[in-house]
C-alpha cells in the first residue's frame, strides 16, 4: 500500500531560504509536490530556474482557499517576521502545522522581543502563541517539536552558537562570570535577496565588516536557549565576501582545567546519535566548505596549554542548518520519519 | 612664481567613477580644492571615506551659482546621461569646459543616439552640441580635444575595444567583411553604484552571465569612432564576479597572412610615444590585475598558425582609463599639460 | 529479489573529478560501496571530509589484485593521461570496463594526440584501443556508449562547445567557411588540483585571464567530433575567478538568414527526450549559476537583426557535465539505467 | 641645490611585501632607482609587469659586492627569517642600515624566538643584535626608529593589534586579567607567494578556516610589545577569500564603566598627529575597503551598555601598513622625513 504523501505549501519561495526549501521538499520522498506561494506584495511571480532544476514553477499568490483546496498540512513560513505575526494565528487555528523560518514566535520574554517591534492586532492571542511555539532546534528539543503545532525555526546565527555552546553551559564547566564571547562570521545570503547598498557586489567583496555588534535580534534567541544573562555574552557578527555559510568562533573560560579528551567528549557524549552534528577531533577544525550544501553542523575547539581558555568553532550552511535544512529536520521530527529523510 | 591652480568641480561624486575622479584631482598637483557635487535628487551627503583618504567631505548640492562663486572652470558630469543632456548646453553657454563621462554626447548619428531616448529642451541647440562634441579618446583625438570645450568621455568597453581595433583597422589590414567580434567582460562596478537584483552579491558571486548581446549602448561609440558597419561588428558583453576591470577578446581576419611581428609592429608604431598604451610582446597576454588602478590600456594578441586569425586581448581599469582617468587625461590635453599628470 | 549491486573503483579519488565521483557514486542506488584509490605516487592517503558527508574513508593503493579481490566491474580513472594510457590495456585485458575521465582515448586522429606526447609501452595495442574507445558524450554516442568497454569522457570544455555546436552543424546551417569562435570561461577547479603559481589564490582573485588560445588540447576533440577542420575553429579559454563552471560563448553564421524560433527549434529537436539538456528560449541565456552542481548542459543564443550571426552561450558545471558527472551518465547508460539515476 | 637621493636595495623583491616595496621606493622622491635583488636560490628572475607600472626590471642576484658598487645605504629584507639572520650580522659589519621584514629580529624573549628555530653562526653576535634591533612600529618607537642601525619591521596581525590595544593598556583601564582575545581575519597575500594546497584558489574561495590558534608566531611580539602575559592573550587568526587586507576584532574588558566618548578621547589622545592612524567616531567602524592599498591603520569601537565590555576593530592593508608601507614609513623616520613622504 502506497503511503499517501504529505501535502506542505511555502510561503515566500522566492527569497533564499525558500529557494532552498522548495529543492529541498521537492525532492522528499514523503511529501507531495509543494504549493509554492507568495505575497499579494511581492512581485516576482516566477522561480528562478536554478532550485527546482529546469523547472521554473511559477508562484502562485496566497490565500486560505488555496491552502484549504490543496489540503496543506504544514506551512511554511520563510515570509518577513510581521508577516509571518499577523498569518499563524489564522492557521493555527486551521489546524495547520507551520514551521516559521522568521524571528516571529522564537522569543518567549518581553525584552528580547521588544527588538523586532511587534504590533499583534490580537495581543492575547499572539502572547499564548508566543508561549506555545517551540524551539525548533532538533538537537535540543527533538521530544517537544515531535508535537508541536508551530515550531519558531531558529536563526542561523543562533543555531550555529546554541549547537556550540549548549554542551559546555549544561555540563556546568564554563565559567559564565569571565564571560561569553561569538565572533560569528556570515556569507551574504544570511542578509536577505532585497538589494541594497550593503550588498552590492562591490561594498561586499575584497572586504569584511563588523555590525550590530551588541545589537543583532539573534542574540536573544541564544541568551534564552542557553539560560545566559545578557552581560554573560558578547556577540559580533560579519559580513563576509561568500554567498552562504557561517562560522562562529566561540571564546570562553573552563571553571578547570581540562583535558582536549574531556571536552572532546563533552560534545560527543551530548551529541551521540544526532545525524547532523559533526565533531571534529583536535587539531582537525571545521570550515566553512565543509558544511557548505549539507544540513551538517560542524564543531571543533582549541584548548589553550594552560587547559581553561577554550575556541570552539562551529559551522553551518545558514541556508540549510541555519534555516531551510533545519526546517525539514523540524518536519521530519513532526511526522515521526527519520530526520534525515529528504536531506541527503 | 607659483602658477594658479585649476579650479574644478565634479557633479556625481559619489558614484563609481565619481568618487575615484575626487580622489584623482585631489593629488593632481596643478588643481585646486575640487568642489564635489551632488544633484538635488541624491540623498547620500556625504562621500565615503575610502577615496580622500580619510576626509569625508560632504557634498554640495550643485548649482549655478555655487560654481560661479568658486571660478569653476572645467565641470566633471559622473551623472546619468539625461542629467548631462540638460546641463550641457548652460555650462557652454557660461563658458565652462565640460568633460562628460556619460553617454550624452558621445554620438554623432541619430541611429546610434536612439537607444538612448534623449528628449532635449533645445533641440537645435542639442543637436549644435552633438557635432561640436569632441570624442574624448586620447590616443585617437589628442589634437581636437586640447581646444574642446565638450569632450565627450568614453565608455570603458568602448575604450577597451576602439584602442584594440584602431591600429588594425586603420592600416587597412582587417578583412571587415568576415566580421569583428569583441566578447568583453566586465568588473561589476561597471553596472554603476545603485543597488538591483542583478548587482546583488549573491547574483554576481561564483557567477558568469553575458548580457545585452548585440544591443549594448557602448555599440554605437564603437561603430563611429571606427568607422564600421553594425552587420561588421559583433559584441557581447559578460558581468564578471570582480569589483573592476575589463578584459576584452577581440576576433578579426587580416586580409593578408601576416606575422606576429608585423602585428606587433602594427600596435608599437601606432601607440608610439602614447604614455598610457602598454603593447605585450607574445607570447604575453594581458590579464585584468596588470592594469588594475591604473590608467593603462594594456594590449596583447595571439595570431593563429595560419597567420590570418587574429584574436587581440586589451584590458583596462573600467573606472580608471575607462572612466575617470581617462577624464583626467583629456583635461591634461586640454591646458597643455602632460598626459600623465596626476595620474601616476 | 533484490538486484546485485555494481562494484567500481575509482582512481585518482582525491583529485577534484574524483572526489565529486566518490560523491555520486556513494549515493547511486545500484552501486556498492566504491572502492577509493590512490596511485602509489600520491601522498594524500586520506579523502578530505567534504565528499562523502563527514565520513572521511582512506584512499587505498592502487593494485590489480584489490580490484579483483573486490570483484571490480567498472573502474573509473580520474588519472593524468599518462597513467591512464599506461593502466587500460591491462584493465581490459582482464575485462574490466573503464571510464576514463583524462584525455588519453579521446582522439582518433595522430596530429591531435600529438599534443599528449604519448608514449605506448605496446604502441600496436594502444593505436587499436584507440580506435576502439568510444568518445563518451551521450548526447551524441549514447548507443555506442552503452556497449563500450572504454570510454573516453569527454573534456569539460569540450562538453560544453561540442552540446552547443552539434545541433547547428548536423542541420548544415552554418556557414563553416566563415569560422567559428569558442571564447570559454572557466572555473580554477578546471585547471586541477595541484598547487602552482598559477592557481595561486592572489593570481586569480580579482582577475580574468586568457590562455593557450590556439592551442589548448581541447580543440582535438571538438574537431574531431564536429567534423571541422582546423582553420575553421577558434578556441580562447579564459581563466575565471570562482572555483567551478563553464560558460562558453559561441559565434558563428548561418548560411541563410533564420528567425529565432527556427534556431530554437533547431536545439529542442536535436535534444528531444535527452534528460540533462536545457534549452533556454530567447531572451532568457543561461548563467553559471543556473548548472552549477548539477548534471546539466544548458544553451541558449542570441541572433543578430540581420537573421545571420548566431551567438551561442552553453554552461555546464565542469566537475559534473563537465567529468564526474558525465562518467556516471555513462555508467548509466553502459548497463541500460536511467540516465539520471544518482545525478538528481 | 640637489639633494643627493638614498640609494636602497630590496631583498626579495618578487614577494608580495617585496613587490610593494619595490613600487613605493620607486615612486619615492628621496630614494634613487632602487636596487632589486633575488636570492641565489630563487628562479624567478624577472619581476611581474605589475608593480612597476609597466617596467619589468629584471631582479638583480643578491651579493655584497652589488651593494657596495650602488653605494647602498638602507637594505630592505622581504626574505624568509633564516636568511635575514644569516645576513643582518654582515650588513650591520659594513654599516648598513636595516629594515627587515622578517620575523628575525622582532623578539627579545628567548621562549617566543623558540617557536622560529634560529640556527646563528654566530650566537654573541646574533644576541647582542637582538636586544639593540628595534621594533619598528613607528606610532610606539618613533624615537629609537630614528637610530636604528637594524629595524625589526612588525608583523601584520601584530600591528593591527598592538595598535588597537595600546592606547588602552598604557592607560592602564583594561582589566587584563580577565583576558584579551584577538579574533584576526587576514586575505592570503599574508601566507605568502609560494604555492600550496592551502592557497590554492579552489581551497580559499567561498571559505573561511581558523588555522594556529593559540599558536601564531605574531603572538610573541604581541606580548613583548604590550607587556602581557601569555595566559591574558588569546589569539585566533583566520584565513579570509580576499588577497589583502586584515580586519582584527578585539574583546576587553575595562576595570570601571567608561562612556564611548572617554574610550574614543584614549585612542584620539594617544594617537594625536600621527599620520597613518585614524580613529572612527562610533557608530562608525572600519572596514577592510577603506584602509585597502593605503598605509592607514584604522580603529573602532563598540561599548556594551554595561559601559565595560569593549569590542575594538582594527584593520590594516597587510601589505602596506602591514609590512612594505610601515617600511617605507620607518625609513622616512630613520632619515629625518615627514612620515607620510612616498606613501601618498
Amino acid at each position: 500500500m502506497t503511503q499517501q504523501k504529505l501535502q506542505t505549501a511555502v510561503l515566500g519561495a522566492s527569497g533564499y531560504a525558500g529557494m532552498e526549501l522548495a529543492r529541498l521538499l521537492a525532492r522528499h520522498p514523503r511529501v507531495g509536490e509543494s504549493l509554492l506561494l507568495r505575497r499579494e506584495a511581492e512581485n516576482g511571480t516566477e522561480m528562478p530556474p536554478l532550485p527546482l532544476n529546469g523547472h521554473s514553477r511559477p508562484l502562485q499568490p496566497f490565500s486560505w482557499a488555496t491552502l484549504e483546496k490543496n489540503k496543506v498540512k504544514v506551512l511554511f513560513l520563510a515570509t518577513p517576521h510581521e508577516v509571518s505575526r499577523t498569518l499563524v494565528p489564522e492557521a493555527v487555528g486551521r489546524g495547520i502545522r507551520i514551521i516559521d523560518l522568521s524571528g516571529a514566535w522564537r522569543l518567549k520574554r518581553d525584552e528580547h522581543r521588544a527588538i523586532y517591534g511587534f504590533c499583534d492586532s490580537d495581543p492575547q492571542k499572539a502572547a499564548s502563541l508566543t508561549q506555545s511555539a517551540i524551539y525548533g532546534l532538533p538537537e535540543l528539543n527533538a521530544e517537544r517539536i515531535a508535537g508541536a503545532q508551530l515550531v519558531a525555526n531558529p536563526g542561523c546565527y543562533a543555531t550555529s552558537v546554541i549547537l556550540a555552546l549548549a554542551p559546555l553551559l549544561r555540563t556546568g564547566i564554563v565559567d559564565r562570570e569571565r564571560g561569553i564571547i561569538a565572533d560569528c562570521k556570515s556569507g551574504v545570503s544570511g542578509a536577505g535577496k532585497e538589494p541594497s547598498a550593503r550588498t552590492h557586489f562591490v561594498s561586499v567583496a575584497d572586504n569584511l565588516s563588523a555590525y550590530a555588534v551588541f545589537g543583532h535580534r539573534h542574540v536573544g534567541e541564544i541568551l534564552e536557549q542557553l539560560a545566559l544573562q545578557a552581560t554573560e555574552f558578547t556577540f559580533a557578527p560579519h559580513l563576509l565576501p561568500i554567498p552562504r555559510g557561517i562560522l562562529s568562533t566561540i571564546y570562553l573560560r573552563l571553571r578547570q582545567p581540562a583535558t582536549g579528551a574531556e571536552v572532546e567528549a563533552c560534545f560527543r557524549d551530548f551529541y551521540a546519535g544526532r545525524p547532523w552534528m559533526r565533531i571534529f577531533a583536535p587539531p582537525q577544525l571545521p570550515q566553512i566548505q565543509f558544511s557548505l550544501h549539507s544540513n551538517y553542523c560542524d564543531i571543533g575547539f582549541c584548548l589553550a596549554p594552560d587547559g581553561q581558555r577554550l575556541v570552539v568553532i562551529s559551522c553551518v550552511d545558514n541556508l540549510l542548518k541555519g534555516a531551510a535544512g533545519q526546517a525539514v529536520q523540524n518536519m521530519n521530527l513532526m511526522h515521526g520519519w527519520n530526520e534525515k529523510e529528504g536531506l541527503n
